[in-house]
């Protein structure tokens, strides 16, 4: 651990440090119109934090709230005292500017990333790639700051560039690199193609993999295809929460395809049904919702990530000595993607892996069908098709995937099986749930 | 002046205190046995580079010194201790790694940008549009660095996004960009599409454009589609220098169209001819050979940058108070590419100002012969073709460039006059150089 004092810490003894950063949190934002104004929206102000229950009350925030602030919402100092912005990616509208001061960067990002880099098992004199992405994203200058300041060697290529990583990780010696999951497996490829062996050529020990969620099945490939001992740990955070600093898996949470909530002493976690914005228990799953402890230029309360996680069904004191730091599992879907059937949360992507899995469907063609009361689903169908080539029954296949999806998810639902070629196409983003309202 | 104690010495005080550190320089390369290997190549030491004419005498360094020692030329510290790295762009081969520690990032490179930005208005508190790129190229983080010094909010979009970009310019108010000339010409173009009048809408004060060279028509031309007042300064450094940190023009220069040799205190700038490697006086052309005094992790000593440039006829004593802080022209061309005839320097760039300002040629095809005795040349000719629409005696089209380039070369110059469609055409690089050998 690079900071046992504060890692070590037990549930009880974090949430108690957690409850001092809220009240002194609350005192800050007290001082911000916008903010009290914020509050003031479900009867409460900023002050309140320091109860109890006022984190649990507290508003949610979403992109809604900031959008209606712009160019610069929720800021608690003034623009001039903001080193740099970041921003979200503003792929549904305006990029949303989220200001730095030089103490967010400094001394609270870069010790929050190094901390990441130490607990995967990067050690200070070790050379790391840099492949995340710069400019407004976060992601690059974030890890550029977290490798200096773990004393660790940049080398700061970004994203792309492949031929030129593959023979550096080979003539360079890279030990660790922080990279998306899919650029990984591209330069394994790529390498492959240049007559370079990943297993023998490189020294690559660690990889920090992040951007987006990838199965267990796909890093255990990754890394049989590299060196022995090689890793590749899951991470997870976003801009809103200051920067990639939410989730980070340690060696035995790696195991369990689960991470740490490793900076719960600046940025504290909810695991939120976001029905109710009720903590979810142990195993079950919710939206993960954060607000940032620390941050002085832009912090956020209950902003709602969409991103949702089951938590982990023992989720403290892990073997690694990291008592209060729970562990999540990785990312399995949006909130907005989500459906709850019959009491069941399902997500469009465990139904899509299934059929992707079943020998004789048409990967690209299948729908949802979802029965609605008041907007609220009582029943689903899934239509797939059968390909041409198939040499079975079409109820053959509809059973082989209603088993599959039990088996998955828990529900029984009811498939109907169509001809190829019968079921909708989409050239661009697909709608994979259809909505049959009740009349 | 952001340091005028040292921005304001006299030229014999500077180049004092450059003897100070060349000899200190001197000591540290003296503990690297690649230094000294480089030095004894011309019976040299590095601690001789404390005597007063060490530095005239010391060994040019370019990109085959380097390339010969992949993959960490001439590093003076252990790689460990370097924070990260640049690297050259790598058209040419691989990239060329060049290591900064800490201090040569933050204590350094931020300083020498931070006096630049300052030299040219920009103040504490304003926001500045950062749009040179990230990644390896040291573009876009020098700025960054440079910026945080200073105390300007730092707006990290790197290039592209134009349609974003100007709206911001609008919306966030900048005061500054640091971005190249060329980028900042395509945002007014994007912004008049877009309905956004920069002259009204803007308020960008300052451009520190870099990157590449352009003419002062061509910054008078961007300047008076700007906000009344807003002034676009030349910049210009190599990452062998350790950054963007050479030349920046002051208001006073920026009229001149010269830049100062502003990091003189960090970074000695010679320009030699390129032949002979003495020193060229006022007013004449020479190659840009930098020696970096301070930088920790990849010292160069008399790098040529290839760049070719005029010291202006009066390099002292500036009116903005900078006296032993020379100023140049700006880039006008490679060395490479340079011609000496009869004495004169000639730069294949400037034939074609020439053949592309004069009505009736055709501006893709011309070509420059040249006689050489022993591979120098001895006379030059140039061929051009008359538009098929050109209603002249193809002499009369002849003539026209003569006598426009006898004025800008102060060179009587042949030229050929062909019919359109009968030179060589090129679909990637052109070679405009023909020679013809002497039997």
């Amino acid at each position: 651990m690079l900071h046992p004092r504060i890692e070590s810490l037990d549930r009880d003894d974090m949430k108690a440090l957690q409850a001092r950063k809220l009240a002194a949190l609350g005192e800050r934002l007290a001082a911000s119109p916008e903010w009290c104004d914020h509050f003031a929206k479900v009867g409460m102000h900023p002050r309140d934090l320091a109860a109890a229950d006022g984190l649990a009350n507290a508003p949610t925030l979403e992109k809604s709230d900031l959008r209606a602030r712009y160019p610069f919402p929720m800021l608690t100092v003034d623009v001039s005292r903001v080193t740099r912005f970041f921003a979200t990616s503003g792929t549904t509208g305006l990029p949303v500017l989220f200001g730095f001061t030089h103490k967010d960067l400094h001394q609270l990002l870069a010790v929050q990333v190094a901390r990441q880099l130490y607990c995967i098992g990067v050690r200070p004199g070790e050379r790391a790639y840099q492949g995340y992405g710069y400019g407004l994203w976060i992601g690059g200058p974030a890890h550029d700051l977290g490798l200096q300041e773990l004393g660790v060697t940049c080398f700061p290529v970004g994203p792309g560039r492949a031929e030129l990583v593959v023979q550096w990780l080979r003539d360079q010696a890279w030990d660790a690199a922080t990279l998306s999951p899919l650029f990984l497996a591209h330069l394994i490829r790529v390498a492959r193609e240049r007559g370079i062996d990943p297993k023998k050529d490189w020294v690559l020990r660690n990889a920090i993999i992040g951007g987006q969620s990838v199965s267990r099945a796909f890093r255990e490939q990754l890394e049989a295809e590299m060196p022995a001992g090689f890793r590749a740990y899951n991470t997870y955070g976003t801009t809103e929460s200051g920067g990639p600093n939410v989730g980070t898996s340690c060696p035995y949470s790696h195991g369990r395809d689960e991470m740490h909530l490793i900076n719960e002493d600046t940025v504290i976690t909810e695991i939120l049904d976001p029905e109710t914005f009720k903590p979810v228990g142990p195993g079950e799953v919710g939206e993960i919702v954060v607000s940032t402890l620390d941050k002085e230029a832009s912090p956020v309360v209950r902003w709602r990530t969409r991103d949702l996680v089951r938590i982990s069904g023992k989720p403290y004191d892990c073997e690694c000595g990291r008592r209060g730091m729970p562990t999540i599992g990785r990312i399995i879907g949006r909130s907005d993607d989500m459906l709850k059937v019959r009491g069941v949360l399902v997500f469009p992507s465990q139904v899509e892996d299934v059929i992707a899995a079943t020998p004789g469907t048409v990967k690209e063609a299948w729908q949802i069908y979802v029965d609605t009361v008041d907007g609220s689903p009582t029943s689903m169908t899934v239509a797939i098709e059968c390909d041409a080539g198939y040499d079975g029954a079409p109820s053959n296949l509809a059973d082989a995937v209603a088993r599959s999806l039990a088996s998955r998810l828990g529900l029984k639902v009811p498939i109907e099986c169509h001809p190829q070629g019968t079921l909708p196409r989409y050239e661009a983003k697909a709608r994979r749930v259809l909505v049959k309202e009740q009349p």
